[in-house]
């Protein structure tokens, strides 16, 4: 693959237009989409508005004025047509962290003849330190049982109450088969519950079409929402009505404006709404949501997938001792790719000076997201070039 | 009082340039900062920076380049110096209701022994909501005991593990007296958690001269935030080492980025942290709270008294047919006078004619509120003219 095949993926991709829509500083290439999104330009202009016209203006009649109470639900609605869901299965609202605990407490009270929330060694250090403290929290003889990946299928069991898995793993961007992973621990008769934080807007996620019952996932990745964007979290439809959150605050009051003195959850999944919704961080993930949804969400899964086979192909003609960590080309995987080498700090800190923006995971992990709205093939050449020469350093070392 | 009195207030208060820093609607008395305060002139431009300079310019290395990371330590350090707190007391995190669920559930774990959190009637009902859906977690025949106002002191006894109060009443105003309340709890080997979002940044909240435990206030009020600011939480120091949060997410462990297995939460209060933190609702807040930091404290609980003894004043002689529902004249109470009327819905409409901006608590409560920095002696004679204006309507209907 020449850089004669490169210009023409570039010139034929129909989401070329959209790297136009971000702000990315002169001479960098952008590789950390799946830490933090570059910021949307219409972001500043939508965040303008809302501070000067609206909270400026209206002040406490902007809460209706404007919209803002509605916004957890308009906003996750505009997620759910990005992973599959319908609008009122997907609410924004706090962090991925305090909507796992929701969703995990949930679906463990609501099935209190079963004992173990199963998970996966090695995923997300978050994930499993928030069910840790969701179980203690509980009690009652539950535990959290963690199995190698290979092993988890046989594992899902008569008292497995609820799994709990990465769509895409953070380090090896390793994709479950959610539909078949869902319908093993249905016929278990447990539920699944999967972070999508590493897979939104990267990578399909199509979760009614798996038959899914409950997700989180984070807004300040892929979809571009800012640093510390509100999370959002998913809800099958069928078991709406019968889970509760433990985070019973008023918004997810049936009517919170009654300032009754008794919990009565809402209907459908605004229940799972909490606090006061921080209107500034969900009106900037708004504005990184509606640029995604301005293209063809088919295209862009496409132009995921072949960023990395891109890629991955051109490493290894290139960086022949950089040994690959994830998926290789024609396969499922999530946003980024991965390589494995002992000095990786090292050699993340040349390709930053260098422009090339990626990361580094301890000990060993080099990762490269690649957001298909903001990352050309361009980009992909030029990231490989600079780790060539990186990688030709390093030798010498 | 005449309107020569009046001005002579506004001519001497030492607060008086402040209201020039905050953007108010031409012709409009804005009394509702007890729901959302107005917009401080500073914040557009702070905002500006963090999307345009910060997020734009280094993305992901914002986290460390722009000092996001240390956000809700610096800005809790500096919520601490309105509240009577150390600055390692404090920490900006989630939402009120989020960090109430915290801190009970942690203060409720560690007094195993003890069944009963304590509360009172009619206090803000997100507060019990919340004490509801934690003690549904906890389970282990954990009760939730409700008195009336004045039973309360006698009703603390050998099974209250925590008290939940806040320090002051949404509708009413009064003021718990939080040295007493406090002690008599430690006498009972119980402790005591405050909400002080409606006393924070309008009245003088002094957490260590009451050897306070724990609290929580929410930072879109008095402290002109932003609509859905993040919340604070204050843990004694005497207390940090030995109560863990149930939400024990990455931001809050020892080590976050070293992305070990399992949960070991941070030293001090940084271990009630739980997800990332949303950086730009958490920087408007900053600018809100910097400015408060600009005034005397002591200028501020003053006038703000000042502020309600005068609205109370005028109110008794124009509005007489206004039955005052919060401590008079000369009497501690919170930021905001309320009244109580049947037609106090129809009244606030009313005054909403008028471009006076305050609000209505079902079923007759009315309230306005009055920040000490952005109201003005001559704001509150403008809305008692236009009240007694509306009550001669009413008067006549």
């Amino acid at each position: 693959m020449d850089s004669n095949d490169l210009a023409a993926l570039d010139a034929n991709d129909p989401l070329a237009g959209f790297r136009d829509a971000f702000v990315l500083p002169e001479g960098v290439v952008y590789l950390a989409g799946n830490s933090l999104g570059a910021l949307p330009k219409a972001t500043s202009a939508r965040l303008d508005q809302v501070v000067r016209q609206e909270w400026g203006a209206s002040i406490v009649r902007g809460w209706t004025e404007h919209g803002w109470i509605d916004a957890p639900a308009r906003v996750g609605g505009k997620i759910a047509r990005l992973i599959g869901a319908e609008p009122d299965e997907v609410i924004v609202a706090d962090s991925t962290s305090v909507d796992l605990f929701k969703l995990i407490v949930a679906a463990l009270s609501a099935a209190p003849q079963r004992r173990t929330l199963l998970g996966v060694v090695g995923e997300f250090p978050t994930d499993i330190y928030v069910a840790q403290g969701a179980l203690e929290a509980l009690g009652g003889g539950r535990r959290l049982q963690l199995v190698e990946r290979g092993a988890l299928e046989d594992a899902i069991g008569n008292d497995t109450a609820l799994l709990l898995l990465s769509h895409a793993h953070y380090k090896t961007a390793e994709l479950w088969d959610m539909a078949a992973i869902t319908a093993r621990a249905h016929a278990a008769g447990a539920l699944a519950l999967w972070d999508l934080s590493h897979s939104t807007g990267a990578a399909e996620v199509d979760l009614n079409a798996a038959q899914a019952d409950l997700a989180v996932g984070c807004g300040y990745k892929y979809l571009s929402g800012g640093p510390g964007a509100p999370a959002y979290l998913f809800v099958a439809r069928r078991h709406q009505d019968r889970l509760v959150s433990p985070l019973s605050g008023w918004m997810g009051h049936e009517r919170p404006f009654d300032f009754a003195d008794g919990y009565a959850p809402a209907d459908g999944v605004r229940r799972f709404l909490c606090g006061t919704p921080p209107i500034l961080s969900l009106v900037a993930l708004e504005a990184g949501v509606d640029l995604m949804l301005q293209a063809d969400p088919a295209a862009l899964w496409r132009k995921a997938r072949r960023l990395g086979d891109v890629f991955l192909e051109l490493a290894a003609t290139h960086c022949p001792a950089l040994e690959p960590a994830c998926p290789g080309p024609g396969r499922l995987r999530g946003g980024h790719v991965a390589f494995r080498h002992v000095r990786a700090a090292e050699i993340h800190e040349a390709l930053v000076e260098r422009g090339v923006i990626g990361d580094v995971r301890p000990p060993d992990l080099l990762r490269f997201g690649l957001s298909p709205l903001s990352v050309s093939y361009g980009d992909v050449r030029r990231a490989v070039q600079a780790l060539e020469e990186v990688m030709g350093l390093v030798a010498r070392m």
